[in-house]
């Protein structure tokens, strides 16, 4: 038993060995994807695809609460239309998917496969809005969108990619502010509860931020091997867009306005996230919250009379949750490793002798601490556990979050924090782009934000020594 | 007040004067899409999208019932992996929008966006199938595909729609056909219960069946107007696509053998279907289970002291359903226009006189009848009402239904029924490709299904007076 596993467990890749390997490894082995053959594409298996749709559930909830609708969008953008605002066609147009031909006739103009929607809303908003009446306009779309990635991964970056984008039009530069910032919280909220991934929440700098918008607003996540993940953003495009498609409406003055917009998506890169903060060298460790099965039972020595009725009962007993039961007849050892690849979040073992004895065992896969419980007591006791296993799963990301973010008061300590990537690193920046991209320069290492919550560390920038304004989020990035 | 109301109404054409005109109107007047600048696509906007939603919803809950679980294929097929398998190619080439550059690169082979996913399905089981142990597959996915059709209607036909599309593979045939009839049958129950559309289940002939099919199932439904709307399809592929993407498996006899397959399909034109079938003069008329508003509040005289505290406590009351209410400064005759446009099953009406008498006025959009009702009985009135207007929106189109199916005996018979289109005509056929080539030319009628529930209508078929060997529905469809 103990052998079997082991060769199982063998299979993937150690992550303090080779992290890239290690990741792609537990895609792999916990079914969650697989190559395809339409190069820089990959399938999202079934075990993968109940996380997205897990994500959908607890996101797009969340997302009506505050008064979103969602639509759908066409898929195809005439290039004349990626082309009416200036930055926005800069920052995509060299990564698109030309469509060229209809059937057997070539096209009069070429579209392009959206890499995102701007543009079509633009162009929605502008038959729609006429009235203050018709505004503010709230919706969202879950589609997937694609750009012509030259390096692919799975889920962090591949050439098309699942997501959802939401779009809205707004009366006032301050309503549109006010909805980037609550787009922003729903994620970080999102993420921090339901993923149990911890996030720094602030604004990308002018380098960094999105093509076409005035600011945008990150939540980044640390990874195991603590190099960042931008995890969601939410962008405020002033009126830019709307006077480059001239979107206006009738103020209640009776004058013209431009309406004021902003956009926000989160995208199965969130997965990604998941297993490089929580994934261990067994494999994928899932949050309770979406874990597509939540506690599996796994009876020991099947063939013993009564063990079969009594696991069957046990897992009636769990239909509040998630759950399955093994009845396959491989080796419980074989099992226990498959539960752990895939992070189920609890296992019960139940055999003959646990049995007599009115008990089970109960195994959480964070901690791989194992526990007795009476049989009678497993459904309050798994509810409750699950709760725990969502909260220290939390924890720990926090604690290692914490524990990997560094203060950097002078060029010395930056430079000594990025010789190897160690985390983030906290430093005073002077503002300006040229010491930003020294920084990506000579250390290879980019802004992460300017965090919503400042600390004044020193009075200059590490870089170039001139007055400082803002403390800002360095990182290694996916 | 009815003055005001006429001229919203008056908004849409009758559909006794122009049945399409009509249909165009009350997709844009109830909000559910908006053409856009995108030729032949369509915006479906929150309205129409949330219709989408619940369709989603209960169909996807029907479909994991039966074990199906959802994936997700890139969208692009290389073009030598959409010419593996001959008629489908043949079927489908003329009509795909193809992708020739991925940024500022020319593609060394152009890809398809997809108009119909099985030979990306096929590609992805070749490297997932190998031993009798992974079968069956049973996957499904809800994604948007892509024919360049050259006429478009909302829904019914676009160049971009909305689908799921299923796609299973096993060990046998006889597998294989139970699936296919098995979703067929999820689609017929699902049409009937949650969209109260009755439909006909039946094999289409030779010439109707899908591009690569051995054989499709189809339910037929009958719209208003009397013409005929496929609103879902089942097709048995046999082993012929496993043999052109040489998809085996090892048998538990340890020999290769190839995998059966089949696919299903349901689409957004399921919501033309259902404007078509229960709309009216005022617009749609949305069966409870799909409606996404089920009941909404509307005040009367709402200044008077106390009406919208009574309103809204009504409102509060029904947070069993999906309710709203209408609080407005528009006259309530605008606003029972608009709860009618839009379909919502039930209206409330509550006004001073009532308020004090303790009682409102309950209104059903499908028959417009109106009902007093004691304020503390409102929420179980609803519910009672609900599932009556769901039943009652069933018989109705089944009785339109089977008001408008003939039967012919013979050739005078069947061209009488087809001078206009009256609905369905049952009528023995010899089963040949001739006869039915004639009746498309000569009546502009096609084979509908060759129905489960055969009938002897006579011994010879309609048009050539041979033997015949099957009756068949014929129709003028959508």
């Amino acid at each position: 038993m103990a052998n079997e596993k082991k060769k199982m467990v063998s299979e993937i890749t150690s992550m303090d060995e080779d992290f890239t390997q290690w990741y792609t490894d537990v895609c792999i082995k916990a079914g969650l994807i697989s190559y395809s053959n339409i190069k820089g594409c990959m399938v999202i298996k079934p075990s993968g695809y109940a996380i997205w749709e897990l994500i959908q559930k607890h996101l797009d909830a969340r997302f009506k609460e505050t008064g979103v609708k969602n639509v759908y969008l066409p898929m195809f953008i005439p290039e004349s239309l990626l082309q009416k605002e200036k930055d926005h066609v800069e920052g995509f147009a060299p990564e698109v998917a030309w469509v060229t031909h209809g059937g057997l006739e070539p096209l009069a103009e070429r579209y392009c496969v959206r890499p995102t929607s701007e543009t079509l809303f633009c162009d929605y908003y502008k038959g729609e809005i006429h009235s203050y009446k018709d505004l503010p306009q709230v919706l969202n779309q879950w589609c997937s969108v694609v750009r012509w990635e030259k390096e692919t991964r799975p889920f962090l970056r591949s050439r098309e990619f699942l997501w959802q984008e939401g779009h809205t039009a707004h009366a006032t530069m301050e309503e549109a502010e006010e909805r980037t910032v609550q787009m922003l919280n729903v994620y970080a909220d999102f993420l921090e509860n339901d993923m149990a991934i911890p996030v720094i929440k602030g604004q990308k700098t002018e380098k960094e931020k999105f093509a076409g918008a005035e600011h945008t607003y990150t939540v980044e996540a640390l990874m195991h091997d603590c190099r960042a993940l931008q995890s969601a953003t939410s962008h405020n495009f002033g009126d830019g867009f709307a006077k480059a498609f001239e979107i206006q409406y009738a103020g209640k003055d009776n004058k013209l306005h431009y309406v004021f917009q902003t956009s926000w998506g989160l995208t199965t890169r969130t997965i990604g996230a998941m297993i490089m903060v929580h994934g261990d060298n067994e494999g994928l460790v899932m949050p309770p919250k979406i874990a597509p099965t939540q506690v599996v039972v796994i009876p020991i020595q099947q063939k013993k009379e009564g063990v079969l009725d009594c696991a069957q009962k046990i897992y009636e007993s769990l239909n509040d949750f998630r759950a399955s039961i093994d009845l396959t007849d491989r080796s419980p050892g074989f099992k226990f490793a498959e539960q752990e690849m895939h992070g189920i979040p609890i296992r019960v073992e139940i055999g003959p002798k646990d049995m007599e004895a009115g008990k089970c065992v109960l195994v959480r896969r964070d901690t791989r601490e194992k526990m007795e419980c009476a049989i009678a007591d497993v459904p309050a006791k798994v509810g409750e556990l699950l709760d725990t296993i969502q909260k220290d799963m939390y924890n720990r990301a926090k604690a290692h979050l914490d524990a990997h973010t560094y203060i950097a008061h002078n060029k010395e300590e930056f430079e000594e924090n990025f010789k190897e990537t160690k985390g983030f690193v906290k430093a005073m920046w002077c503002g300006c782009r040229e010491c930003e991209d020294k920084i990506k320069e000579d250390y290879n290492v980019t802004s992460r934000c300017i965090p919503f919550e400042q600390e004044k560390i020193s009075d200059t920038c590490v870089i170039c020594g001139k007055p400082a304004t803002k403390m800002v989020y360095w990182g290694r990035a996916y």
